[in-house]
């Protein structure tokens, strides 16, 4: 075995809702975090007239034959919904989009040879390459300034997704035909993933070029714009030419007679799925307005103007960073993508996906309740640690607090937050409330106990020393709170 | 694009029968050339108890969804269905059984490795090894006997098929476990291709070697074993060790929803999958029995011993070659596989797979009026190329022919098969008969009128010179046939 493929990390992933993950899988509730059409596939719209189980009544009994390899039909039809000069002899059917970026670095690159990602570029690029033996480099800007001849002499190829998948940036569009020029002159094959241009603005498309370019693919996904992860199709679009020796060396009968006949149902029904897709920018663009809106609205969360229909949010001014918020997201059942599995984006960002409004709203809500939280763990953790120094004292107000003073002009803010959360105790002035999103939760509004200067040093005194925290708290409470109430 | 890929052959082929062909296809009625489960798939038979539609059933509901990438519950049933110490772990499942002969190429070869094949094996070898730049070395003789050390030293992978997927024979089993142990020896991969071997004898599989040895890959198929190959699953089975690389390394989500869930419910009812192979066993040994009888009986056809579920048919002594055989038997409606598209094999052998015995009986009639079309075309197109000599007469009797005298002692032969065939005229003494495949033949049984000296010598004058033959037939017919009616 290669020593590439014998040093691969492990395809099972930490993260609890990967689909890759070997531990418990979770699966969120409200999911912000997949890239697929948020209208849903239009087998499921009852108004699309796209009927999966009729488009396949027969499919159950071919199973004896094999496909088509040449798949004639499907790539006819496509050719004929993409219109724009496109002939099916330029279609490369893949099961999947990622095959056919597998398929391309097989029939491309040698170990050792030079590709380049354009960033920020989802992660399978990286994947792929490496599987491949590509030395990556990375470029950094959607602007491509940086590629000039000298780069692209010794380049094999330029991978780009346009709109990118990370950022949700359309490229301009001159400087993309300027790019495959390059390109061109230079023997380098331009790669641009365009799975989620249907979202943004196919107009921006490079499909058009693929006929005369010995040097451009284009990558589409069928399992992305129609929302149909579960039956995998892609397809690549190049030049006759190039697609043949492709088609060629992709793997035989790569789509079963399940996936081929959906596709092919999608595709002869071209007035309904444009109908389909002209509804789901509707959709798209509205709901990626809301979210804009109510997360740029966020203390600290910066969200980037984009294309797509997902935003990229910048969290790096907040106090939580994008995986601690990824994480208490998911716990309350909804799911972000963290950006921090991309290439150098930190734990600074997240990529939202457009859902309905009321979606949003729940989104928003426990964003709130998780920046909230960590603050209250975070300040915990500080005092835990400060309570084990014998010298630690209550500390005051605290004047450099954004929110001082919440309670009162002078108060102490040793305990920013109440180590006796949820106390339950209505005599101190808290008490339940209903929660929006149904359950209750305890509001403090109305107490101010442990922010008075007197009982923090008491309860300071009480919270010091060895002894398990439940026990001292249990054991301050009765001697400094409970007889105040 | 790399060279080899620039220089492969197009995927679409000549064979009008091809699944990749791009002429117009023919659906053969009768396909002797498949290597799927002749007993059919046990979805499709009502006593199996499996039921694809239910087991699909709430598939169109998930198609929203990605797939699990691990397939942990596939993984986990197809080790149960082995059983024999398999794991889970060792499981890496595929879209279809050439993706994992891929896999196993890209993760293990670079361009100009070595790799050896062991001959006959079917071409998919030859293929995707040419695809990934291996440098391949035919051996021929599947008793392994030239396989040694100093041949191993710098082989990355021996390629097989047990039983051999051309000649249908299975390999001895000590002859193969030591095999194996030399290829670990040596740091060679063993690929070891089982696709048929649930046909063959499955006790003669190597896969309990799998758990412990990082050298040894065994391919099963289910699209072969289940009649599936509409759709598209096969698995490898290796060291946990490996197979966690080549999972991580395989395509993310290579099985679609469907094919998972139809594999699942295969695999969960392994009570009714293995009395549905139990079954496919028997009727597999009793109809092999009768195909070969049948075949052998055939003049100059020399059926070869076999295991599997077809048999190798050499017809090297025959007067027709594989590829004619072939092509006159698809206008009949029957494909058998010309195996002239195998390494090394000439135009001398076929390969038939078992069907029924009325199957059968339409198959071996088939080849009988093929043999005798062939003979009569070439009869003719020699004795058309005499004709054009100015010189040429009637020849005179036969005698070196086996079937010598056909009507009577002393008779011409130069007329071997008669020109005017099928005359339809009952004056000669021939008469339209049924056909015991249905529709009538013409039979010249007891017409004897081209084989008088004289009648010869009169047509051979007649047929001579430059007008069509069309015309000089009947014009031979009017002059020299008719005035003996």
């Amino acid at each position: 075995m290669k020593k590439r493929i014998r040093d691969l990390e492990s395809f099972l992933c930490e993260d609890p809702t990967s689909l890759s993950s070997e531990s418990h899988r979770i699966e969120p509730d409200l999911d912000f975090s997949m890239l697929t059409n948020p209208l849903g596939n239009p087998f499921d719209l009852s108004d699309s007239g796209i009927d999966l189980s009729k488009a396949t009544k027969n499919v159950f009994e071919r199973l004896t034959q094999y496909p088509d390899n040449r798949y004639s039909e499907l790539r006819a039809s496509i050719a004929s919904f993409l219109g724009n000069t496109i002939i099916p002899e330029q279609v490369i059917p893949g099961n999947g989009s990622c095959e056919l970026l597998k398929l391309v670095l097989e029939c491309t690159v040698d170990e050792g040879d030079k590709v380049v990602i354009v960033q920020p570029a989802m992660d399978l690029f990286e994947k792929y390459c490496s599987i491949h033996g590509a030395e990556i480099m990375h470029l950094m800007g959607e602007d491509l300034r940086d590629i000039n001849d000298s780069l692209l002499k010794d380049t094999k190829i330029v991978f780009l997704s346009n709109p990118s998948d990370v950022s949700g940036k359309l490229m301009e569009t001159a400087k993309l035909n300027k790019l495959s020029e390059l390109c061109s002159q230079n023997g380098t094959l331009l790669f641009v993933n365009e799975s989620c241009i249907d979202f943004a603005d196919n107009s921006a498309s490079v499909i058009s070029l693929t006929n005369s370019s010995n040097h451009l693919f284009v990558l589409r996904s069928f399992e992305t714009v129609f929302a149909i992860p579960g039956i995998r199709i892609g397809f690549g679009l190049t030049s006759p030419k190039m697609a043949e020796k492709l088609n060629s060396a992709r793997l035989s009968w790569n789509l079963g007679v399940v996936s081929e006949k959906a596709a092919i149902s999608l595709m002869k029904r071209d007035d309904l799925s444009n109908n389909y897709l002209a509804k789901s920018r509707e959709y798209i663009s509205e709901n990626r307005e809301y979210l804009a809106t109510r997360l740029d609205k966020i203390r600290k969360f910066n969200v980037l103007p984009g294309d797509a229909h997902y935003v990229l949010v910048d969290v790096s001014a907040s106090s939580i960073d994008s995986t601690e918020l990824t994480n208490r997201l998911l716990n309350a059942g909804i799911k972000v993508m963290d950006c921090s599995c991309f290439y150098s984006m930190g734990k600074d960002f997240i990529r939202v996906s457009v859902r309905s409004k009321e979606d949003t709203d729940s989104l928003v809500r426990e964003i709130g309740v998780a920046v909230v939280d960590s603050a209250r763990d975070k300040a915990m953790r500080e005092l835990e640690a400060s309570l084990l120094s014998p010298d630690f004292s209550a500390t005051g107000p605290n004047k450099e607090c954004p929110y001082y003073p919440c309670h009162f002009q002078g108060q102490d803010c040793t305990f920013c937050f109440c180590p006796f959360y949820p106390c339950g105790d209505e005599r101190t002035g808290g008490k339940w409330v209903e929660r929006s999103s149904g359950g209750k939760v305890w509001s403090c509004e109305k107490c101010d106990i442990v922010h008075h200067l007197e009982t923090a040093e008491k309860l300071v005194f009480e919270l010091k020393g060895d002894s398990p925290m439940e026990e001292k708290l249990k054991k301050a409470w009765k001697k400094v709170v409970d007889p105040l109430l």
